[in-house]
């Protein structure tokens, strides 16, 4: 009976990934997910698949279009969009069995069925962490935040990197005593300043029917510069009359002064008075990332302050901060980028045993005792010629090969052969074990 | 403006865990990862979404049924109801790319729209491995494979279990020989013994048609017991004449010879020549893997040899052998049946650090040296009394907290509670760093 062959293919905006990128995207998940728990952050997994009204309760905007949602039997159901909305579900149906403050990270994969573009995807993953309070949640957590977005991009090998600081308030109480009221557009406008300039900055936001003296005040705040001291002090000097803006600018020194007692570098982060983030979610401090070798990407890793986390699932009140990495994204663009210079291996072997002649059982005993020592291992089982068995352990990348003949059995030395620098040795298993690890 | 609010829930048959659980279920996925990596098993991601005439290429039966498949704009999609048929998937589409004999593991969930009963779930964790030839494969990667699940289970924490062999060949010439057509129906009712008894089974034998020899043959066959090397020479002894079975007790008796030199104890796996794993896809070696001291939850690793993984792929032939571990499953039967008796953190943190007074900034000192260790901790932020912050370190299951006043300041002495035994140590940072570690 001839079968039907169906071409094997995934659907365009899936990624998926050959070994050896695939290792090191795994890497960098594992220095993500170790750096988070380091902070103390609870490993939190909520299904893939969530009933519709929950995810879409909020519903509006681009969610509704991009949502996966179908349904099966008489259930209505969506695939999940991002990880801050089954945040809010799990904290809001879990509230008495949580303990406060709730410090949570979830790292999985979230679904939007975007329009297909390059570096866009329709599945991707998101590295997320959220301190969640109970009613309140001191300002001290958003100084916490930027030292371990410091610590993930330092362990993830990164040394360029700024850290972008604002408060809502600031901007919301600054608009405010200009009597402002398209707050949105204007950040919009104001956002558009490092491709437009100033000047067409300007002749917009008279556009929108900004008076002069605003956009004279407007121009003087987003052309505050210096020091993260410096800027505190001009915002200070500004003289703005606003209580939004008062308790604004209180919280962003507070975070500055407690970001360096929790060890970021002064080089590291920066107070940057353009960034807003989105204008219904978050209300406070608010972090964008930039490397800064690829600016091009973007912001890297972005979050914020928000009052309510769950305002849709419990009338309690739940304040928090988090931030989020887009981990494929990330990946992706760094790859396009050249970032990952290192000669990758397709495995995670370390030792490749090779029998020469009729010496499995025997190769098989030196793999168990590497296993023992935790040191990955491979027997290769298959018959052939050396040279096929060696090219194996070459296109994997295994750096080293264990060669196993009559001579190596009868004197218990092995033959280690070093697979990127062509070197062979005359070792005991143990002596390899110390050597390999 | 008042919300609507909408009461948060999950679907039912989609499984959360609350953070202790949470803990303990990536533990245990941790360990399985770190086991197949061990053995040599390179990592694989497919997507969760994929065409579904790709997933259903070979369709029929209850995967139709049961899989998650539904339209976005002009695709027909459906999510991945097992881990294999992505693999082949992936084997066949990149073919040229991967280097042979390819051996991959992928942890992943997996969708099912069962029908909804305790215990099964309609998104779980699959836990594979699979060791792909290209046009052929060693009967000893067979002998390897209860090896790696000898390994995983001890390392799971258990001793008292056995993984069950048998070989397709052998039952398929078995019956061959004895001219039995309706193999599916024998070995259904075969799989009953335990229930029903030897009485039952052989009267329903013979109501599907086989005659009282054959019958009586079939009887022998499936009594014969004792040691793994008993059972060899009984098989040896029955003096069937059919090629399939000489080849199939050959490549067991192989399979048990290698199984040994993998190092796994005899205790733990066991020739049964009553498994048989469905019909249509295994062709050699198959397993299954019984806790003993939970033989309820039935087979918690399953899988065997395979003549050809994609075939509806591509025309090239594709052998393999690989188990499974439905790792949802056996985490809420474990949980069920009391096996997680240790006392459960709902937390990683190992070490809280709390200001007593106004020494916010200096506990931040305390705790960014510990995380320089690789110490998981936290400082508590939040204000209120000491009574207050020790219980939420105890909430948490949180063994260690160091108190932070002004004389642990002057002095560089800091006081450390074990939070189990309710003792205080006087010890300086480095020192605390060497204990909790």
């Amino acid at each position: 009976m001839s079968k039907q062959i169906v071409k094997p293919s995934t659907l365009p905006g899936f990624l998926e990934f050959l070994p050896g990128d695939q290792v090191i995207f795994n890497r960098m998940m594992d220095t993500i997910r170790k750096t988070y728990e380091k902070y103390g952050f609870i490993p939190v997994d909520t299904p893939t698949i969530e009933k519709s009204e929950v995810l879409l309760a909020k519903g509006g905007g681009d969610t509704e279009k991009q949502i996966y949602r179908f349904n099966k039997g008489d259930s209505d159901l969506s695939l999940r969009f991002d990880l801050t909305v089954p945040l809010a579900r799990y904290v809001a149906q879990h509230m008495s069995e949580l303990t406060f403050p709730f410090r949570r990270y979830q790292i999985g994969k979230v679904f939007r069925g975007e329009r297909n573009q390059k570096g866009r995807f329709r599945e991707f993953y998101q590295c997320d962490i959220d301190i969640i309070g109970n009613g309140k949640l001191s300002v001290i957590n958003d100084a916490e935040i930027p030292s371990i977005i410091y610590s993930t991009f330092t362990a993830l090998g990164f040394d360029s990197f700024t850290i972008h600081i604002n408060n809502r308030k600031v901007l919301n109480g600054f608009f405010d005593s200009l009597a402002v009221e398209n707050k949105v557009e204007v950040l919009r406008i104001i956002d558009k300043l490092d491709k437009i300039g100033m000047d067409a900055v300007k002749s917009e936001l008279k556009e929108v029917g900004l008076k002069d003296e605003a956009i004279e005040k407007i121009e003087q705040f987003i052309n505050i510069q210096g020091s993260n001291d410096d800027i505190l002090a001009s915002l200070e000097k500004l003289g703005i009359e606003n209580e939004e803006f008062a308790a604004g600018l209180d919280e962003l020194s507070k975070v500055v002064s407690y970001i360096r007692q929790f060890g970021v570098p002064e080089k590291n982060f920066a107070i940057d008075l353009k960034i807003a983030r989105g204008l219904d979610y978050y209300t406070g401090t608010v972090y964008e990332t930039i490397l800064n070798d690829y600016p091009g990407i973007g912001s890297v890793c972005s979050g914020g302050r928000y009052d309510n986390l769950a305002e849709y699932y419990t009338t309690q009140k739940l304040p928090g901060v988090g931030i989020s990495i887009g981990l494929s994204r990330l990946f992706y663009q760094l790859k396009e980028a050249g970032f990952f210079k290192e000669e990758i291996a397709a495995t995670l072997t370390k030792v490749l045993v090779v029998p020469m002649d009729e010496n499995t059982a025997y190769s098989i005993g030196v793999a168990n005792k590497l296993r023992q020592s935790d040191v990955a291992s491979e027997v290769y089982l298959e018959g052939g010629k050396l040279q096929k068995k060696l090219n194996y352990a070459n296109k994997l990348g295994i750096p080293y090969v264990i060669l196993i003949g009559s001579d190596e059995i009868e004197t218990n030395e092995l033959t280690l052969k070093d697979m990127k620098v062509g070197e062979q040795f005359k070792l005991s298993v143990d002596e390899i074990i110390n050597k390999v690890k």
